[in-house]
Parts: structure tokens; C-alpha cells; sequence
């Protein structure tokens, strides 16, 4: 990694994911039994497979998601400066998904898609222990590849953030190495977040890659830590990460989180919230920590800012927070 | 009206309206100014109109909506029976729509348009006071007319409830009346509610007809039943409502509401709540008070199911509850 840049940054963080629409829905227990769904889990789903779970899920709501995009419009709401690249449809649900991104403050360029499927969705049902149980159908995302990375809005962002899941094509794998190069050749900083055990299990060989050649910044849950480093306990996960990264936060649920930075450590608590539905939480936390990474803060304050930005999501029903973070955290003395 | 159906019902309420799906933002006062919003009412606007407010709002949820279809789909979250009538296009927009009916039981038969413009939507500023401000691009609703009337659905109903909104052009006015004649030559009873003041005002003349001649339930806030009768006080205008119909209810926002069937009458406390956003809290009002009514519970039951229906909207953001109706009521005694 390069410490210093080369040209002044116009951006703090530009992300780069699956531009999705989430479909929101509180069911049973019974309906993850009845559906086969995955609990927890992120399952790519086919336009069939969509059709007939969309068929069987209850009245939702529609909110713009995808993680990468929900981290960077959770630093714009903080007041940092945020860009995204992904790929939407000319169709309403694309019109949506920009138009939340770029009434937040996010610079969003692409000219959306105008050939091949629809903007792409995510079914997430919520059960009543606000856990969410994700089903996506990628439509427009699942084309997205190295000729849709806009090198110059990497070179203007301190750091460029990935997301796990946009990780499962060859196309996208390609454009997240050349992603991490024209953050590194500016000069910039690359910080990605695993997403999803199973993805990681998927393409445990190319995360690893990726993560000890290009990544300086990493996020991951427990789980994803372990299942990248294949071993056993958190500690062992930590010690992994810190080998192949400058910094790492690994959040541990209700636990809270554990941010490094080379020598540095430090034990993050939770943020108090009444847990409604767990979608975006972890998105949340990557852009309070990021905030705060880009604009100077102690390690302890990144982490702290990260487990106020997830807290403003787990009360309520999606991954967007309803309230200016910026505004959330200045009687907290931000 | 007629008392006795001369055929078996299918269903309690079949409900028409414009079929719409609400965008929802959270903005200051400020903005209601800014943007030369009419605090509180329905405003209905064109293409070029909505495409600039919807760019100057924050990120929005969109959820289903339409007043009449907001209260159908609460009558099916109780158990009861509902249909409803109303226009979409055939877009992603109208998918929605329609799957956020038929998910929750009710029976929407109409195809889809496909010529003409899209689907409607109504975007809906709310406040920190919780009052929401609407402006409704009509889209595909406005082309409703006598012809999208469906006899044999309201045939099939004790009650046709018709929302005030639809009723501003000269087809959905035909439309009304001939809904209504439907159902009294079938042998049902016609419910409407008046739904805005402003639209009140636009067409008083034309509603005084309708109600005195056409309708047996009548729902309206107090400010609308003023603006209907032109009189000056609470009371002037509920005489003026019994003498033109069977039942009335008239709500007052936190003072309750007052519900009224020939000689009987019943004041009915809210149901506790805190406020967040009163989107649909008229619309569920009338799904209680029909569900009971129609389920030929005592008419203080009525307005207090429609208390209890509107307060599972008011805690939070959108128009349609986020729990089933019918497990919220079983605890109460229902």
C-alpha cells in the first residue's frame, strides 16, 4: 500500500457492488422451512426462482440496498464525501435506486444499462428474530465487469470499498483487481468486506488472493473470518487478518467489534438499540468506520462511529438509516 | 338502500380508488415551504411537477398505497374478505402494486394497462410533527372510468367503498355512480369516504348528490364534514351527515372519533400510540370500523376496531401495518 497521494482526493470512499432494490417482508420461521431458503445467508437466485418466492412472500416495501451502496450512502449521511459504481437498468426500479443515491450525496455516474435484464433486486425476509434471510437476483449487477470500473472516481477517493458479494463472477473478480490497482497506482487505499460466509467459501483461494495483495483495509463478521482463514477460533482470525492487512474491524454481533491497526487494538462495544431487523448492519458499520478512518479519527472512534451508524438501522425495518447520521452523532459529541 | 342481498356475498368490502404506490421521505418544515407544498392535503400533479419534487427529496421507501387500497388491504389483514378495483400499468411499479394486494388476500382481477402512462405514485413528504404532505401523480388511474367498473366483483360484496380521490375528473365521477347502482340493484350498501378537504371543495355539488342519493356509510374527518355541509361546527355537521345517511363515521385525529347508525350514537377514544406518520390512518379507520361492520359486530366495536387499525399505521412509516391485523386484535378480546 502507498501512504500518501499523489493528487489532492475529492472523495472520502467510492464503492463498488450489486446496485440492488430491496423487497422487505416480515414471515415466520415457518416460511424460511416451507421456502428452503438459507437462513442468514445471501442465495443468488434466477428470474424463476425470484418470480415464485416474490409470489410467496407478503405485502413488502421497497427500499434502495446493496451493501457497498448502503455504506456509502451511510458516509454521505454522516456529511463525508462518497461516490458508487454499479449497474442499474433504465427501468423504475433503476430510476429509484439513483435517485436515493444521489439525493444523499453519493456521485453516482453511470448512465444506466439499456440492454439485457432489469435492475437487479433483493428479497430479504425478516423473521421475527430480526434476523434477514437475503435471496437476490442480480438482473443488470450480474453484468457487471472490468469496462464498468470508473478509474477516475477511484483515483479521487482516499479509499475505494468493495463488497463480498459482487465477488461470485469471473467478470467481477477481474474488475475488483483492476479496482484495487488504479486505487494503488493514485496512490489510494482499497478496504473490502467479505459479506457472506458462504460466498467466501465459494472463492475462499481468490479472497485470499485478493486480500494479501491488494486489500489494506478489511471487514468481516466472525464467522467470515474464520471461514477465510479456515480456522477455529476468533483470535486465530484476528491474528490471520493482521498478518495480511494494515486494518481490520471484525464486528462479533451483539458482542460489538474488534478494530487493528498494525500494533494498535481495540475492544468496540455495541451501540443500545432495540434489534428490529439485522439487514445493512454490517454496511452501516463499514461506513461509520470509514467516516471516521477518513477523516482522521482515533481507532477507537472509527469503531464507535461504526456501532452508532449500524445502530441506526437495527431499530428499524431496512438497511438505509431513516435520520441524518451527521446529525445522529453531534450531541454525541462527534 | 336495501337491507337484504338477494344473492350470498363473496366478500365483505370491495374497495375502488386509484391504485398508486407511495414514495415516502422524511423532511423538514422547511422544505414543505421551499417547495410550495399545501401542508397536509392530497395535491395532485403532472409529469414535469413529480419528476421535480421527487428530485429535490431525500431517499425515500416506496411502499403500496392508494387510499381505498390501503383500506381493503386492511380489512384482508383482519380476515375479512376484500377486492379491489383500481389501474395500473404494466410495469415494475404496477407488479408491486399488485402483488402487495393479492399477497395479502385480496382479489385485484384487473389486467394491467398497457397503453398509456405508468403506474401512479403518490409522494408523500413527512414531517417531524408526523402530518404527511401528498402529491399524487395520477399515472395510469387517471384514465379510470365507468368501463374499469367491475360488476360482478361488487356484486359479490356487502359493501362498495369508493375513495374521495378518484372522484376529481368527470369519468371517475360516471364511474361512482355507476358503482353505486351496481351494488343497490344487487342488494349491497355503498360506503364512502370523502378523503381531503381541498377535493371536497373542488367538487361539493357534485358529493352532495352522490351522498344524499348513493351512499349509507359515510367516513370523514371533521374538517371535511364542515367543508361538505358548509356549516360551522362539529355538530351542525354530524345532523346534516345522519340526515343524509344510514351510518357515519367521523374521526377527529387524537380526539377520537364518533360514530353514528339512525339514532345510535357512540364516541370512540384512539387507541394509544405514538405517532410517527399519519399516512393511511383514515384509510385503516375504515378498515376496522367495515371489518366489524360487516362482520355484524355492535357499532362501538366498529369504531373501535377502526381505532385500533388506524394506530397499527400511525407508529410508524407508510400506510399499510406491518403486522397482521387479525393477530394484533385476538390479544384485545376480538
Amino acid at each position: 500500500m502507498t501512504d500518501s497521494a499523489t493528487h489532492p482526493t475529492t472523495l472520502d470512499v467510492v464503492g463498488i457492488g450489486n446496485a440492488l432494490v430491496d423487497v422487505l417482508t416480515h414471515e415466520t420461521e415457518e416460511f424460511i422451512e416451507a421456502n428452503g431458503l438459507v437462513k442468514g445467508a445471501m442465495t443468488l437466485v434466477d428470474t424463476d426462482r425470484a418470480e415464485e418466492l416474490y409470489a410467496a412472500m407478503g405485502a413488502g416495501i421497497e427500499v434502495s440496498g446493496g451493501s457497498a451502496a448502503n455504506t456509502v450512502s451511510g458516509i454521505a449521511s454522516f456529511g463525508g464525501r462518497a461516490g458508487y459504481i454499479g449497474r442499474v437498468f433504465d427501468d423504475q426500479l433503476g430510476a429509484v435506486f439513483a435517485h436515493d443515491m444521489r439525493s444523499t450525496g453519493v456521485a453516482f455516474r453511470a448512465a444506466p444499462a439499456v440492454e439485457g435484464p432489469p435492475t437487479g433486486r433483493c428479497l430479504i425476509v425478516v423473521t421475527p428474530d430480526a434476523q434477514r434471510t437475503m435471496n437476490t437476483y442480480l438482473g443488470s449487477s450480474e453484468f457487471f465487469g472490468p469496462e464498468h470500473v470508473d478509474s477516475e472516481l477511484i483515483a479521487e477517493a482516499k479509499v475505494t470499498f468493495l463488497e463480498g458479494y459482487l465477488f461470485d463472477r469471473p467478470e467481477a473478480k477481474e474488475a475488483y483487481w483492476k479496482a484495487s490497482r488504479v486505487a494503488h497506482d493514485a496512490g489510494r487505499l482499497v478496504a473490502l468486506t467479505l459479506s457472506d460466509t458462504f460466498c467466501v467459501e465459494r472463492h475462499r483461494d481468490a479472497w485470499r488472493d485478493l486480500v494479501a495483495d491488494q486489500v489494506d483495509i478489511l471487514f468481516a463478521n466472525e464467522h467470515e473470518a474464520l471461514a477465510l482463514y479456515e480456522v477455529d477460533t476468533f483470535d486465530e482470525a484476528l491474528a490471520a487478518a493482521r498478518a495480511d492487512v494494515h486494518v481490520a474491524a471484525l464486528t462479533r454481533g451483539p458482542a460489538g467489534s474488534v478494530v487493528v491497526r498494525d500494533d494498535e487494538l481495540v475492544e468496540v462495544d455495541p451501540h443500545p438499540v432495540e434489534v428490529v431487523d439485522t439487514t445493512g448492519a454490517g454496511d452501516l458499520y463499514a461506513a461509520g468506520f470509514l467516516f471516521g478512518f477518513t477523516h482522521d479519527r482515533p481507532l477507537a472512534e472509527c469503531g464507535r462511529l461504526g456501532s452508532i451508524a449500524a445502530s441506526a438501522v437495527l431499530g428499524h425495518t431496512g438497511a438505509r438509516p431513516g435520520v441524518s447520521l451527521g446529525q445522529l452523532i453531534t450531541p454525541l459529541g462527534f
